[in-house]
Order: C-alpha cells, then structure tokens, then sequence
C-alpha cells in the first residue's frame, strides 16, 4: 500500500535539497584543491593528492548517497530497472573512489610519506574495503541468481543497513580528512578562519547536512518502495526457475 | 506482536557486545588523558583541557547511546518506567558532556587560544545545541502532558531520528576531537605509530564499532518495544483527561 500523499509531501524537497547541498559539496571540494591547494595533476605532487578528496567526495559520498536514493526516487518504476541503475551509480562510485585512494598512495610513495598511520587512513581504508564486499556481495545475491530466495531475503536488511553505514562512515572520514589537511596546511593560521579554513569548514558542515538527509530519506517508511506482489510472485517464479531448472515445478 | 524467538536471538550478544565497545571507549579516553596527556585537573591548564575529551565521550556517546538503548533492553517494561530511565539518563549526558564544554572553554580562555574556529568546534556545537532542544522538547512532549496526542504521535519518529543523528554527529566529532589532539601534540612522531598514536586510533575505530552496533539495534524492526494497546489506550485516556478537563468526555 503507497502511503497517503500527505504523509510523501515533502518528498520532492527534501530530495532537491539534498542533492543541492551534496552537489555544493563537491564543487566546494574542487574550488578548495583547485584554488587553495594549486590545482589537479597525475605526477605524484601534492597536486595528484588533490585529486584524493574530490573523488572520495565525488564517489564515495555523493554517488554512494545517490545510488542508495534511486529506490526511493524511483519507487514506482519496475524494480529490476531501479536495481541496474543502483548497480550501475555504485559501479562509478567504486572506480572514481579507486582513482582517488591510487592518488593519495602515489602522492605519498613519490612523496617518501608514510602510509596509513592516520585515523582517517584507517577509517578510510575500512570503508573502502567494506564498500567492495558489499558491491560483490550485492552482485551475486541480487544481479546474479547465486543466492536462495531464502537466503537473499535474509540479506536484503544487511545489505541496506551496511549501505547506509558506509554512507555515514564515507562522511565522516571526508570530516577527518578535512581537518587533517587543513592542519597539516594552515594550522598557523586557520585560528583566524582564513577564507580557506571557512571553506573547508563550512565543506565538512554540508557533508553532514547531505547525509542527515539521505539518512532522512532512506528511513523514513512512508519514502520506501511499496511491496508489488506481482513482482515478488515474479521473483519467485525466476528463483524456481533458476533452483528447480524446470519452468514447470510448482 | 513480539517477533519470533528465533528473529531475536542475537539481542543479547549485540547489547553485550557494545556494552563492552562503549566502555573499552570511556576506559580508553581515561588511559589516553590520564597516562600520554598528563591527568586532569581543573585549573585551566592542560589538564583541565583533557576533562573534555572524557567527559564527552562518557556523556554524548556512551550514555547518550545507553539513553536510546533502554527502550529495546527492557521493550517488556512498563513503558512511563522505560521513558524516565531513558530521561534521567539523558540529563545524566547533559550534565557530563555541559561539564566537558566548561573544562575546554576554561581552558581555551585561561591559555588564551582562540574559540570556536576548527571544523570539531563547528561539528560539536551544533550537536550539543541540537542536544539540549532535544532535550527540553522531549521533556514537554513526553513527560508534561503539553502537547496533544496528534503531536505527540507526530513528533515521535522525528524525535528518535534525530537522536540517532545526534548519536552518530557525537561519534563523528569525537574522531574529529582524536585527530586533532593528535595533529596538535604529535604529529612529528605521529607517523611512527607510537603508543599514544595506536591508542587513540584504536579508540576512533572501537567508537565507529559502539556507533554501528547502536544503529543496528536501534533499527532492527524485531529488536523494537511491541505495540501494546493497553499502554495506549491508557495514553490517550490521560490525554483525553488532561486536554478535556473532565474525565466523562467521551
């Protein structure tokens, strides 16, 4: 049963705002390492670090974010449709996210950094790690027909759950990474909130604002998908198929 | 309608679980203050700074997880017994993490560093504003029959929304907190992981891990207190009592 108009209202503006303010986000992110940490290279400078947080901000929480809205923003359209497109946002995530840890670990090898020593390393690198499990787990229980019916059904809250976990866990290690660099750059100054320490700053308040957001979208019960028996029977009828090898087993 | 036995069987493993996280946590702040950082003392010196990170931890996040937690331990409670223990255990963090704003605000003013500027100042003040409206609302709304049972029923799911967005921007603030101290006292050594730096990694992680077990019981719908009609129709009739001044009214 869809839930009554009223209660959907102030669906359309909740999911604008959200994408306004995750889009801002990243634009903030590419004027900072544009204007403030001289720009974008791939030659092992602190200009191919650059390329490091715009795409973890890119990928791994704007896109993640917007791979996790499609079931809701497409509730009414055929599922197997919606669950391509989820497949297809979080598919670019992953690349654009791998582009920007392969940055930060050249910068730091040309650069004779160490690796991962950081809070924000740690954090990170378990989110990226999880994020890849769950694309391949999402693969083969929901796109590949691996998983039982028994056994997909079972994982269909985990995965959701995990998801918006490593939602939350991208933002805050985009908080932990801002902080870091803005005191491993600045920190003489950033005391007197120099243009750049503002920026950054009000960059990590939007990165909050756009997961509270999401998380208010994901939630919310009356914004999720109506159950469609049709579908479901379908499903299930694909599954015997599949299980059975014969369209003809009850 | 309880779910079934089987559906629940982890209840008591995951609270047991972010039990021993969440203490490890406050412990560890302690060891981290009292041992690598010089103690506590309340003098405005340094050692009154290191009452901040104690307190918020203990109050914001392990208690304010604790507050929330109490409605799915004792879900078969009397219900208005479950609400004041959830309330008193909410001024309980108040009161802690109001102490641990003090302690760094003295100290800040005693050290004549300046406030408010870095993106965890940002982060933290937000989450303690938006902590004590919670606070006060929850308190006319639930407690003091101020608002109408429509109200009530509507301010429900915001309430506990917000409040796992609280649970989890004090988790986050606190990770922003441990890289600072950090980048702050040891960042010439930091990258040599020594004792101090291990340690407070370790203590960002076991925070993310109390984060995602509370999420995780807070959201299973099987772990959630089961409607009971009695509870209800005994709300609404001291809500009828109070709003229509005559016990009669129908």
């Amino acid at each position: 049963m869809e839930a009554p108009l009223a209660a959907r209202s102030g669906f359309p503006w909740l999911v604008g705002a959200s994408q306004l303010v995750g889009l801002t986000a990243v634009v903030l992110t590419g004027v900072w390492m544009g204007i403030y940490r001289g720009g974008f290279a791939w030659d092992g400078s602190a200009r191919e670090f650059n390329v490091h947080p715009l795409c973890m901000v890119l990928g791994l929480v704007f896109l993640q974010g917007d791979a996790i809205l499609v079931y809701r923003v497409f509730r009414n359209e055929a599922k197997r449709n919606v669950k391509m497109l989820h497949g297809v946002i979080h598919l670019m995530a992953l690349v654009i996210s791998i582009i920007g840890i392969v940055a930060v670990f050249d910068n730091h090898r040309q650069a004779k950094y160490p690796h991962m020593y950081t809070l924000h390393s740690w954090c990170g690198m378990a989110t990226m790690v999880f994020f890849c499990i769950q694309w391949v787990l999402g693969l083969m229980f929901f796109v590949f027909p691996v998983a039982s019916s028994w056994l997909r059904a079972s994982y269909l809250p985990i995965h959701g759950f995990c998801g918006t976990m490593m939602l939350v866990t991208a933002i805050g290690t985009s908080l932990l990474g801002i902080t870091e660099n803005l005191l491993f750059n600045i920190m003489p100054t950033y005391s007197q909130l120099p243009p750049e320490g503002v920026l950054a700053n009000v960059l990590g308040i939007l990165l909050v604002l756009f997961g509270v957001l999401l998380c208010y979208l994901i939630t919310r019960d009356e914004y999720r998908r109506p159950p469609n028996p049709e579908e479901e029977a379908l499903s299930v009828h694909f599954k015997t198929l599949t299980e059975e090898g014969s369209p003809t087993t009850p």
